[in-house]
């Protein structure tokens, strides 16, 4: 029988700033990714939404982030790997406090963060070593084909490959830029058509014809708008109906 | 045989600001508060000094402070309890992940946290069940006689009641305010004899001539200035004159 | 002909963080008072903000705060009298610099500032002296009666004495506390006749039925929800009833 | 009679934190750079600051930075175009908040935003920008022949182009990279003959012997240790022996 996990970020509000619809959005997943507090998320957002999360059973992850709340953690910084590795360590372990010994169930980096250890192999690895000092058990997501996937292999660690559900690729396996024209999806209908094929194909139609081959761990999913919760309620409904399990990654 | 614990704060640079003369203080202690990355420290900073006070030997403890590194964290907050209990929980469990695993030693509160939970019974138990939310094996560091020593306690934690070397008393067992004359003491001579009566007695003398009961189980000293270390080392070498070793608190 | 002055926060959103109804109360009002990225708002949001209050033509304040993003501005922190001149002063002026040249209209302080200097003559002092350093022509907003009110005209600032729709006084004129019950209403009728009664009569009823006298130059008013936004519709409905024009304060 | 400008940054303090020998590097210099809260400094150091540079007579100029206290404001951050116009009024308006209404002398970015500006036209037409939002009139320092200085004229702002003392130039006018050997020079001898040489000549040698043109406005030089300011006063001795005054630039 075919499973698979779905992910989304999850616990993004800090202080009197609200943001998306947590409770909506782990009813629907498997695995959550939790903002650590520096590029989203505070002490006590966390605290709560590890509560949330350990409530519906879902896989509990770190998701760290540059330390740019202004920007949301979607502007690069040009850290040295040592501090990369540093702040990983922090916002990873900081994360687990909430947990109440529990062991994490994984750790995806996010935004700029994600984007860029996706390609570079240097910045890759000073988060794996992050991840490493904390807890070598420790899965780490990344996109399908990238550098991080590689350099978590390259420690050890346990990878989880990622496909976007509402995203196009490119021949090369990489996403198509948010700046270029069909970079994004936003038919649900289609959004979870092609899903489907993906997991059951482990591979996708690249934007120019090409069929590319793809690691499909799990699946990640967005929340914080009605629309994007309307697009995860179709998935779910579509997956159910060709028979494929929602399940945390292993 | 008489045994004492001396502790001293640490790792309270940040980025390109340099404070402190951590490896010579760090030689002459047992036991060392690190500051956790909301007063002072960054990640960089604090997995550099964990691995200073390791290679030394020294008990390693998280320094939690107020989110105020303008402020140093001198400045009270009026925050909730919940907010300082999970404040406190996500710097304890971000300093304790640069221990590659080991247990930390203790948990001292810093500066104006340090201050308010001596008085305060609510904030002390705000920061009690932060720290047992890591780990309720952690020893918490408290000024003798004071709420925190009390909330400690009621929580079950172990308690290090510490003494302050060149402080004043007032009768009732607090410390002479710093706005007033004779709060601080200057003359390491003096600092030195002090200490070991306290040590020897179980007592101080306050300001205003009364025998004042205290629990002396850590003595804590600073390093920020050659000033400050002088007087460290005079304090010593008095101990070892006088037969008292230095170890780290149990 | 009666007029009076309604102000209203606004510019509170900040980086990803979008809050309040900013288009809608500016519609409303005659002032407003924006944050100056401390407490809330950031560079982009504050050039975005006073374009938008250019535009609707309303006096434009620089809504200085305790420099605490996390708490909103809601939580007092000890600060010493010249730390609070300097970040008033530096909050004011930056603010001024997105007016292309054009003086502001007013200051109030935000939260926890405003409260405290409404209660602690040094506080409210170190405010003006940090107003003064940069224009001594600009309007301080302060709570009718209060320590801040005061503070002002002893610096020969224009004051501008503001009570609150919504709220209940005590005999002594202060607001009753939040922690009280009663101490908001929420009834939008009740507000709207309560109002115009204050601004004719100079006086409003305490919640211990004593007439208590007010100087009511400004009415404070909210827009970050819809019944909020419901309430000071109502309120301009009944001003335009009793022919009170709504008018910046000057 | 030949003149020149001597620049330094300084007011690099923070909190607890300090930084810099400002009030030796202060009598040397005709013009200084102040650091505006946002990669050091906060309010109080700035309205210290500005004191100290009224009192000694120097041109006061702004240092704007990226928002990144923990990285000194030396590493890049990928900031939209309108977010570093914003950023930049906002601070260079807080800094004219502390000189009790008189107008600053000069605008100079710092670290990664001046070298990044120094070869990206965008990002030097959002700082002029953001510049002439606060002041028409204000000086731009840029580095010698780069985009920042060619981004000024564009915007009808005064410029003044500087050269550094201690650094070697490749063929193409740009500094030898610090990555690189000899990009820094330390001997206080040879720094103060090629200074000389480079206000008499209107060029440099380049490190691979070609002679590089370049417009020398403003002399840069560092305070931050005592080796930095032995270069200074060599360096100032040499000026005058050579009948070189050192004057602000205009």
């Amino acid at each position: 029988m075919v499973s698979i996990d779905l992910n989304s970020d999850i616990g993004e509000s800090y202080g009197r700033y609200h943001l998306g619809n947590d409770a909506e959005i782990i009813s629907l997943v498997s695995s959550c990714n939790i903002a650590c507090g520096f590029h989203a998320g505070d002490p006590n957002v966390m605290a709560k939404t590890v509560q949330l999360a350990e409530k519906a059973g879902v896989g509990i992850g770190a998701h760290p982030g540059f330390p740019d709340l202004n920007g949301f953690g979607r502007r690069y910084i040009q850290m040295d790997a040592e501090s990369v590795t540093d702040m990983v360590t922090y916002q990873v372990a900081a994360l687990a406090g909430f947990t109440k010994g529990h062991r994490l169930h994984h750790v995806k980096p996010h935004g700029a963060l994600y984007n860029a250890a996706g390609k570079d192999i240097n910045l890759a690895r000073a988060i794996c070593k992050g991840i490493q000092n904390v807890d070598s058990h420790l899965l780490v997501y990344g996109l399908s084909n990238s550098q991080l996937v590689l350099a978590a292999q390259e420690f050890g660690l346990p990878v989880v490959s990622e496909v976007f559900a509402d995203r196009n690729y490119q021949a090369d396996g990489t996403l198509v830029p948010r700046s270029q024209p069909n970079a994004v999806i936003s038919d649900p209908e289609l959004i979870a058509k092609r899903t489907v094929e993906m997991i059951k194909n482990h591979s996708v139609t690249a934007i120019t014809g090409e069929t590319v081959s793809l690691q499909v761990d799990s699946i990640c999913v967005h929340g914080d708008n009605q629309k994007a919760l309307a697009i995860v309620r179709r998935l779910v409904d579509q997956l159910k109906l060709d028979s494929i399990t929602i399940n945390k990654a292993k």
